[in-house]
């Protein structure tokens, strides 16, 4: 059986741009105190989308078992009507595996490590994997979209992808 | 000096209810299984509202130093075009403020201690304290509003409330 390789690379804003946007407290971020000093807002650090009709943003936790290393993924999943934010509720690492879109397909795969401190948010329509937390079952705030429509759509592969570091 | 003292309360969904949402993963919440079986979605939380021109949810992260007991709360906030969630990136506590409207100012105010693994999301217009982080430095995990108009009220107290354990 044929199975490509995708190799785990750092995460960071630059690389994961095309995808959507990392939100971690960086000093490169836009940022303000508020409450009097007392407080400090990392300012924007992700635009939530949510399209369609009757379309709401709305708040879920994920509660996500780990996967281990290396991992066979055999399938991706996009939502056209919205985007959807990951971030861990404990100090964790955990794996984003995304891709472009070719003629409706999954294509030119990438795997991110997020380390500790960095979540994301996955742009409206774009190819990720299946939450994949690491070492231990894992909290995740999640923003994503509520509405009419079906906003999930997945590709399973002929072939699944072996992702490892 | 004439100084009212408010007690702190556990929070929990029926006592916040007027106020927001208490964003934690209970097995009282609306939950499914996800990707396999292998993530556990909390439904529907919190809804995120956004009102007014331009208006846009968005993704920041809060840091935010601790206050200590008993703590002086000197002035209350509210955001007229949108709702605002907290939730700590770790497993922390935190503290809530809340209060009525009575005539555009807040009244009849509540203090709810939030404990590990609970958030909420606060009501548009809703009376609140600044963010209030206990014991450590804290980053949360906040969705509010982007948009065109002031989504800023305040409202200083006469008399400072004493808000205790």
């Amino acid at each position: 059986m044929l199975m490509k390789t995708i190799r785990i690379k750092a995460l960071n804003q630059e690389n994961f741009a095309p995808f959507g946007e990392v939100i971690e407290a960086t000093e490169q971020c836009e940022s303000y105190f508020i409450n009097e000093g007392n407080c400090r807002r990392y300012h924007n650090l992700a635009k939530v989308e949510a399209k369609g009709e009757n379309a709401k943003a709305i708040i879920s936790i994920f509660r996500a078992k780990p996967i281990s290393l290396p991992f066979e993924l055999k399938m991706m999943e996009r939502h056209p009507f919205g985007s959807q934010s990951f971030m861990p509720l404990s100090p964790s690492q955990f794996l984003v595996i995304v891709a472009k879109n070719e003629n409706g397909k999954p294509a030119s795969l990438q795997a991110f490590l997020a380390n500790i401190g960095q979540g994301v948010n996955i742009d409206i329509n774009v190819w990720h994997a299946p939450l994949c937390a690491l070492k231990m079952e894992t909290d995740f705030f999640v923003v994503d979209r509520d509405g009419a429509e079906n906003n999930l759509e997945t590709y399973d592969f002929e072939n699944p992808y072996r992702i490892e570091k």
